[in-house]
């Protein structure tokens, strides 16, 4: 018997995953899928709605980002990992939403108008980009998700599938859809090694979990620091300093942390001491990692078919929810 | 082997279907039936985009229109008759080709924006409505249509549909997708009996197919001729006078309705001579699909049946195209 609550949690796969994504989702996902029934979903459909022109990249990233998944310790048999464009039930829940929702609700929702400025569509937003609240709401209803972790930037998108949520129950006059709650991470963000409020793809500025050593160290030695510590004998900022945020996310030894950060603010601890205390601590967490991935690395062939078995048992869930969505509304 | 060129034609089911149906479309579709591999789509998703609250509506019409279809001489043997809502593969063509419209390019559909004035949404239209042209963009390409029978109101989303084709095979690289070619039927419309340009459930100035010989009576005796034409005595004008549309739609002795015509508009012939004439002109149109109905109407098990094999060899076309789609956009 199976009494578990239900979280939902997913990524678009148009590159690899960084320590952005581990530290705001991924050490969360290795967490809850004791507590949660847990389905992890590889969104290459939503992708597509901004992508649609680089189909490869989606292609690779998918099997890159199941081994990212599988390197820091998502476990396919505690999680379910799916590909969305597997789950035909999605598309159509889909359509049957975006008859509930106006036109004028989605022009108004405010993640989407955010990141239409931010993706600098202009006056070629993708109609797929437009409706993808809608779509995410389907997402979220096929496997009845009680939960869904996302940043204080997609609660719109969470209040978007409860609006649906509850017209359609309304509408249908029966509870067949849930409600889902947000749940927001304690950190949800790690800034970039430039200092840029997020670590991203686009902007250049990520230490992914796939990069060597090499590529580490060229970063992590690259990275903004304060720009007021100019010589070692001055006091430098803590607040704010990415390598003191990365520390306070890596460092496992919280008392010697202090000790550094006490001894940088006061003065006399150069930046380039401090990084390479980073980097020993990013090796040692990435190791473990990075020798999980070489072994998964070996069988591409077996990763895929996890994630094609996990979206295989995630259909059946989806499927059965359609069924009951269909009949309320007297579809054959 | 099956060279034939494909026809895609359908219906919203949102009740049964009437005079102007039989001569805008299903006569077509009986000849057609014969030259062409012809799809007949019971369109009960995009029938939701303005009737989501009305399912029963929808439901009870499916089994209405399957009988119209079948009474009127459309041959399951010839015609592939095909329920929207059971081609899963349909939302999820949808899906992929919104990624490939702008969100500008639908709020200027003229169709569209028409068809908004006329359905009084004002701004509650539901996004699903909105995105209709390019949920019939799949309606049309899943089935590699040739050809598309449609109203010259509708030709942009003929025109729709191409750029979708056009832009998928282009950006895809590869010609999988078939551009559609509108035919605009002979006569495209009859008027009401109320003598509004069209005839239309909503506008309640219909004649069913499934109407019986007492609601005809009614309808057609009431129906409006020329104003001016008061006395029997005074001539009467014969160009767009309803009774002489339905008659050149439905009588067959088209030297005595030159007589009658001449006769009216010299003066002389009463318009309820008229009427009891068309009367049997319709009387005799009518009684053989009548009882070719009543046979249907006895098992409508059996007439769901014959729709469920259609949709069910359309399913294995659409499935077809789809993975040809998913194929080139590098899906899994």
């Amino acid at each position: 018997m199976n009494q578990k609550k239900v979280i939902l949690t997913g990524d678009r796969p148009t590159g690899p995953l960084h320590l952005g994504h581990f530290v705001g989702s991924l050490a969360n996902r290795v967490k809850m899928q004791d507590e949660y029934n847990q389905f992890v979903m590889i969104a290459d459909m939503q992708a597509l709605t901004d992508h649609a022109s680089k189909p490869e990249l989606i292609q690779k990233s998918i099997l890159e980002v199941m081994l990212d998944y599988l390197s820091v310790g998502i476990d396919p048999k505690k999680t379910t990992i799916l590909l969305q464009s597997l789950i035909p039930q999605i598309p159509e829940l889909t359509m049957y939403y975006l008859n509930l929702v106006t036109w004028n609700r989605l022009k108004h929702n405010p993640t989407v108008k955010q990141e239409i400025k931010q993706k600098n569509f202009q006056d070629s937003v993708p109609a797929g980009f437009m409706i993808y609240p809608v779509s995410q709401a389907a997402d979220i209803t096929a496997f009845k998700a009680n939960f869904v972790p996302v940043g204080d930037d997609q609660l719109p998108m969470i209040e978007q599938t409860n609006e649906i949520v509850r017209k359609f129950n309304r509408i249908y006059n029966k509870e067949v859809l849930v409600e889902a709650e947000a749940i927001i991470p304690e950190i949800a963000r790690l800034p970039g090694i430039d200092g840029g409020a997020k670590m991203s793809k686009t902007l250049n500025n990520a230490i992914y979990l796939s990069d060597d050593m090499d590529k580490i160290k060229k970063k992590v030695m690259s990275m903004y620091t304060d720009p007021t510590h100019l010589r070692v004998e001055d006091p430098g900022k803590v607040e704010g300093n990415p390598v003191f945020i990365y520390l306070d996310a890596f460092d496992p030894d919280k008392e010697n942390l202090q000790k550094m950060k006490d001894h940088y603010a006061k003065g006399g601890l150069g930046d380039v001491i401090c990084k390479k205390h980073l980097l020993e601590v990013l090796e040692a967490f990435l190791t473990p990692i990075r020798e999980k991935r070489k072994q998964y690395e070996k069988d591409p062939k077996h990763v895929l078919d996890l994630l094609m078995k996990g979206t295989s048992e995630a259909e059946k869930v989806a499927s059965t929810t359609l069924k009951q969505v269909k009949d309320v509304m007297h579809l054959y």
